[in-house]
C-alpha cells in the first residue's frame, strides 16, 4: 500500500476553504472582465528555451525543467513570458489593443518557506499595443486594482503609484545617470533596511553625500497626491525623461480620480521602483494599510517591449499581476476571510422515509431546473441525524419531506440561520430563495 | 533573439475561440454546482509514487515525470488519482456523502496525432461516500450528464447505461467467470471491429460456439429501455450479482426519468463494459448521435473503493470525466461551435474626439458601476476606422460621443447587429443593455 501525502509547498485546500479561493477567483475574473479584458489560456509546460530565453540564474534555478524524449520542458514560472511568446507568434491574427487576462497556477521550487509556495496562481492582466500605448490605460489599470480589491470585500488597502522616467530624470539632472539602476534597486529596498544601512549602500557606489541626501529627500516627499505634483513641478528640473514622468504621473492620477477611484486609495510614492529593468513608465505597488508584513499584493507597470526577447517589432504595455495562493493564505492566517458553506448548495432536502425519494426527486429536479443549487441526503437515519448533516454543511435552507408533502404539494421550507419555516410550493420555492 | 513555439500537442487559442472555451467551462462548472457538487483543486505535481502507486505500463510510459533535488516528482494525468490520495488524506476532516467536481489540466506525453493532446482539461465529478453509497446517486449522475450538455446547447446525444454485476452474473451463469475479464475487454471493442474478429477474440479464450453465441445474443438485445429490462428479467438467470446488477439498472432507469432524463437520452447498452476493473456497477458513455467518430464524449462509472491502494477503510463512489480539450477540438471541427466576439465587452466606447475623453471615462466608470462590462477605445484616427474596430471585435453596442453627448449627458446606443440607435441617459443605458 502507498503513502498518500502531498508535496510541501503545494496548496491543497478543504471544501470550505477551497468554496471561498473559488469565489475569490471568480470575483477577480469577473472585475477583469467588467474591463474588458478577454481570457487567455497557455500551456503550463513550454520548450524551455521559450521561457529561459530571457531569465537569469535565479529563475533558472527555482524553474522545474526536465527532458522527455528530446525536448528540453519547463513549466511556467509567471504569466509574462508565455504572454510574450503568445504575442510574438500570433500577433497578425490579435486585434490591437490586446487586452487580456489569464489565471493560472505558475510553478517556483523555491525553498519552501511560511508563505511561499512552489506551485501558486497568479491572476494577471496586461493591455498590449503596436508601437504605442495611450497612457490612460495606465490609469485604467488603477480603477481595474481598486475594484478587485473592491469586490472582495477588502478597503483598507492603499494603491502606490511611481513613474520610472520620472526616477531616471531625476538621476541624469544629478549626473549619475550611469549608476541609475544600481541606484534604484537600494530605492527599492528602503523599506526593508534602515536609513543607515539604506545611506551605507549608496556610499558603497561611490556617490557624494550632498547626492545621497538630495536623494532621499526626494523618495521622502509625503503629502497628498497634488502637493507632491506640485512639489515635483516647483524643483524646475530641466530635463526631459523626468518632463515626461511627471505629465504620465499627472495624467494618471487625475484620469484615476475619474474612473472612480478614491483619492485615499491612491498615494505617490516616489520610493517606488519595482526592482526590474522591464518596466519603464509607470509602476504599481499595493498594500493593506494594517498589514504591511504581507508585502505588495498586487504589482506592476508599463513597459515599453513586450516580446523584445522574441522579436524586433515593438509591443509596449501595462499590466499587474496579483499572487492569488499567497494572497488567500495571508487573508486566512489573518483571519480575514468568512468561513462558510461547504456546498455551493442553497437547499438540501431530507426525507422522513425513503418512501418519498420520487416526490424528492420531482422537486429537486423543479429547483435545479429553476437554478437552484441543491441536493437530496439520502441516509436513512434519526431525523435529528439528517439536521444535524444539514447544520454541519451550513446548507442555508432545508426542505423537509413526509407524508403530508408528498400529499399535498406544498413543502416546509426552513431557515437554518434564523430558524423560521414555510410552507411554499415548488414553484414558490425558487422564487422564494433565488431571491 | 529566441524562437517563440508552442510545444505540439499543447491547444492555445485565439482570444474568439478562447471565449468559448471559457464559456464551456463555466456552463459544465455551474451545472455540477447546480447539482451540489463542491469544487476541489489539487496540484498538478504530485510524489512519483503517488500517481503511479496503481497504474500499469503504459500511463508509466506516458507520464511526465522527473528529478528536482532529491525528489522524484510527477504531472498529474488524471483526477482520479488525485481523488484518492485527497479521501486518503483528509477523510477525517470531510463530510460524507462528499459530492466534488473538478476542474483542470492532466498531462499525458502520448504520441501525438489529431484529437490527441499531451495538456488537457478534464471535468470530473465524484459521489463518494464511507462503507456504503445510495445507488440513486447513479441515476442523478445521469441527470448531471444531460443537464451539462443541454446547457452546452448540444441536445442529439444518447447515455448509454450498463451495469458490471449484471456482465459478471451474466458470466458466473455461463460457468466462465474465471474469463470475465477477458470477455469484457474484448466486448469493450464491439464497435471496433468486425463480427468476425469479435467471435475470433472469443475463440482465442477457448469459448465454446454455444457460449460465443449466447454473449453475442445477450449484448446484442435492443429495444426501449423497458423491453430490454423485461427481456432480461425474462432470462430467470439464476444469480445473485446477475439479480443485483439488473435491479440496480432498474433502479438507476427509473430514477433517472424521475430526475428529468427523457427517455431518448438513454438507453441501456449491454455491450459497453468500460475496459477498466476499477468499475464494479453502472457504467457510462455518451455519444453525439450524428458524430459516433468523436467516441463516447462523457464517461465512468461506479465503483467499490476509490482509495484502496492507499487505504484499507473502503470508499465507494460513482463518476464521471468530460474530456473538454478534445471535446472543444471535436465541436470545432465539426462546426459545432458558433463564433461569437473576440472581447467579453457589451459596450465599447467610441470618442469622435479624444478631447471627449473624460466624459467617457465617466460614463465607463458608470457602466462598470452597473455592472456592464465595457471599454473605451482610445486611438485617435478617422471615425470608420474607429467603427471597423468595433465591428472587427464583434461588440453588441457602440456608445459614440461627441460635443452633443458631452453637453447633454444623453448617449447615442448603436446596436451593432441590428443597426438601430437610440438616445438614452447613463441609468438607461445601464438598465437597457443589462435586459
Amino acid at each position: 500500500m502507498s503513502k498518500a501525502r502531498t508535496l510541501t509547498g503545494f496548496m491543497e485546500l478543504l471544501p470550505q476553504e477551497q468554496l471561498i479561493m473559488n469565489n475569490m477567483m471568480e470575483t477577480i475574473r469577473k472585475t477583469y472582465e467588467l474591463f474588458g479584458f478577454t481570457p487567455l489560456d497557455t500551456p503550463v509546460l513550454e520548450a524551455s528555451e521559450v521561457l529561459l530565453s530571457k531569465s537569469g540564474g535565479e529563475t533558472e534555478k527555482q524553474i522545474y525543467a526536465f527532458k522527455k524524449g528530446d525536448t528540453e520542458l519547463a513549466m511556467r514560472f509567471d504569466l509574462t513570458v508565455p504572454l510574450a511568446k503568445y504575442v510574438a507568434l500570433y500577433n497578425n491574427d490579435l486585434t490591437f489593443p490586446f487586452k487580456r487576462y489569464q489565471i493560472g497556477k505558475v510553478y517556483r521550487g523555491e525553498r519552501p518557506q511560511k508563505g511561499r509556495f512552489r506551485e501558486f496562481y497568479q491572476c494577471d492582466i496586461d493591455i498590449i499595443d503596436r508601437d504605442e500605448l495611450n497612457i490612460i490605460y495606465d490609469a485604467e489599470i488603477l480603477a481595474v486594482i481598486y475594484n478587485v480589491f473592491r469586490q472582495l470585500n477588502l478597503s483598507d488597502f492603499t494603491i502606490v503609484i511611481n513613474n520610472r522616467k520620472l526616477l531616471s530624470g531625476f538621476m541624469e539632472s544629478l549626473n549619475i545617470a550611469d549608476k541609475t539602476t544600481e541606484v534604484l534597486r537600494i530605492v527599492d529596498k528602503i523599506r526593508k533596511i534602515s536609513e543607515a544601512d539604506f545611506v551605507a549602500c549608496l556610499e558603497d557606489l561611490q556617490l557624494e553625500k550632498d547626492i545621497i541626501s538630495r536623494i532621499l529627500a526626494f523618495i521622502r516627499q509625503d503629502g497628498k497626491n497634488a502637493e507632491i505634483l506640485q512639489s515635483l513641478k516647483n524643483m524646475n528640473i530641466d530635463n526631459e525623461n523626468y518632463h515626461q514622468g511627471l505629465q504620465e504621473l499627472e495624467t494618471v492620477v487625475d484620469k484615476a480620480r475619474k474612473f472612480g477611484l478614491p483619492e485615499e486609495n491612491l498615494k505617490i510614492d516616489l520610493s517606488i521602483t519595482r526592482g526590474l529593468d522591464y518596466y519603464t513608465g509607470t509602476v504599481y505597488e499595493t498594500f493593506f494599510n494594517q498589514h504591511p508584513e504581507f508585502g505588495s499584493v498586487c504589482s506592476g507597470g508599463r513597459y515599453d517591449n513586450l516580446s523584445s526577447v522574441f522579436m524586433d517589432k515593438k509591443f509596449p504595455g501595462v499590466g499587474i499581476s496579483i499572487g492569488l495562493t499567497r494572497l488567500f493564505d495571508q487573508l486566512r492566517s489573518c483571519q480575514m476571510i468568512e468561513s462558510g458553506a461547504l456546498t455551493p448548495s442553497k437547499v438540501l432536502i431530507i426525507l422522513q422515509d425513503s418512501a418519498y425519494i420520487d416526490t424528492a426527486i420531482s422537486l429537486c429536479a423543479d429547483l435545479r431546473k429553476g437554478g437552484v443549487n441543491c441536493d437530496i441526503y439520502h441516509k436513512d437515519g434519526k431525523f435529528k441525524a439528517k439536521m444535524n448533516y444539514a447544520n454541519k454543511i451550513k446548507v442555508p435552507y432545508v426542505v423537509i419531506i413526509g407524508e403530508d408533502e408528498v400529499a399535498s404539494g406544498r413543502f416546509t421550507l426552513k431557515d437554518m440561520n434564523s430558524g423560521t419555516q414555510q410552507q411554499l410550493s415548488s414553484a414558490e420555492l425558487v422564487e422564494f430563495v433565488k431571491k
